[in-house]
């Protein structure tokens, strides 16, 4: 069979309104306000697996911020950069879609007239390992709790101060930190969502006041547990249930689906406490199952 | 007396790190997740009102946020600016200043080396309307509430979908929206800070928890109130209490301080109410207090 020459490319490859290597006005309000919403997607093989979700929570969470979107124009440069990127040998990346309410004025009152910024780019993908796949991860507790809004829980919107404080609190110690809200009640992790089993019973935190409802989430409720015949509940979840777990995992739309093998609790208002976890059963079905619907 | 001759400037005029009409990067942090804070001036007669106060504010954000400033550079970029338009014949206009933690990679981690993006520009002032200063102007209370997070409060961050999303409730009906916490206490307007006078004492909500703390504001309570005698009381503040109040005020650094002389209540959660306030006493004592303060 003969194959297309592989073309080398230096990654990040970014696309703004269609224009390679483009940059941003200083009066884009997503630079001046965050106003804007984004998608992280993994990419494989030439395709992005999940990019009904992804297309889905993009387009809900701008007409959640009455920001219009011409997804022709978004699918038209999405598709320019994966043409771009289709020859170049490239297999495992991340995508990254920017869209913002484009330049506007002084001011937070909407624009009169909107012509978003679409900002589409990809970006070499070096989280992938296969250890922290099988002997899972150590999370951390966070410090920083996460404040209840209604109005903005659940999208991947640009405002992410909170995440970045968050994360700003450990190096490498660990692999990701759990986010609590401002009651202490379990939200997510700081670029992952979190799920735990107990009693062969699946839950996760219901995040209609706080927190991103990730892609993989979403996969893992709608598709991946119903498919093993699993139920999984969304609940208010306290701190004391996840300690109590017979198995905890994370998730995201890059790494897929990582087991939790400790939870560290060294907050300085509380004693120190290390939770383990056993390899678990449900987590390892969850991760077969999604393998298989990524053809992997 | 002999003047230079003016120049004439097109607003807005804006220097991103000391070049002027630049753009910034698709990767700047603060595009991609509001990842700073920015500074509102008045620019009046070649100087800017109360700049100790914006660059304290400015600074002590930026080291909560963990953004490391270089302040000569700061500085060295806003003189540029007013040398620029200091013989244009700009009488009055606006500054804004946004400091971010320039550019990153994808990922909310800090960087390790951090050069942040310094961008500062000059807007045209059209807001100051001598009817609002004289007769007040009506507020009403947004739908919108402000989520709660000790960890952003009283900054001027760059995560302001809050406020964008409630100025995106009304056009031109109300010169303000008031705005609630999520608990329906009382925090600030969508780009003004709030005061209520009863029974010659003043009053305006903390904003530990939510709200920014402005420079006006901070004026009103270090300066301007403690000249005339008064002494500020910094409350939990209710709806009925400002509903009950004999004067209120509105403030920010741009346009002074207005009084208010309605507040409307339309929310849909609550009938509607309409409470109107006199002309008052301590709110014009302020203004005059102001004025001299600004050599008016």
């Amino acid at each position: 069979m003969y194959r297309l020459p592989t073309m080398s490319i230096n990654l990040p490859l970014i696309n703004v309104n269609g224009v390679l290597d483009a940059a941003i006005s200083p009066l884009d309000r997503g630079f001046a306000y965050g106003d804007g919403v984004f998608e992280t997607c993994r990419y494989q093989h030439g395709s992005i697996p999940l990019w009904s979700y992804h297309r889905e929570r993009l387009l809900h969470s701008a007409e959640r911020l009455q920001i219009p979107v011409d997804e022709s124009l978004l699918m038209q440069y999405l598709n320019s950069l994966l043409a771009q990127i289709a020859h170049s040998g490239i297999q495992g990346a991340v995508i990254k879609i920017i869209l913002t309410r484009g330049v506007g004025g002084r001011g937070y009152r909407l624009p009169d007239f909107v012509k978003p910024t679409y900002c589409v780019g990809i970006f070499p993908c070096s989280q992938l390992q296969t250890d922290q796949y099988r002997d899972g991860v150590t999370v951390r507790v966070c410090n920083l709790r996460l404040a209840q809004s209604s109005a903005l829980a659940g999208m991947k919107h640009l405002n992410r101060l909170e995440h970045i404080l968050a994360r700003a609190e450990w190096q490498d110690e660990f692999a990701e930190g759990l986010l609590l809200d401002e009651q202490g009640r379990v939200v997510e992790a700081t670029v992952s969502n979190l799920f735990a089993v107990k009693n062969n019973q699946l839950y996760t935190p219901d995040l209609s006041a706080a927190g991103v409802a990730g892609i993989m989430r979403r996969a893992i409720i709608e598709k991946l547990a119903p498919e093993l015949g699993i139920v999984c509940r969304i609940v208010d979840m306290e701190l004391d249930f996840l300690k109590a777990a017979d198995e905890i995992f994370l998730c995201n739309s890059v790494y897929g689906i990582w087991p939790v093998n400790q939870l560290v609790d060294d907050r300085q208002t509380t004693a120190l406490s290390q939770t383990n976890y056993s390899e678990g059963q449900i987590t390892h079905a969850l991760q077969k199952q999604l393998a298989y619907l990524l053809g992997e």
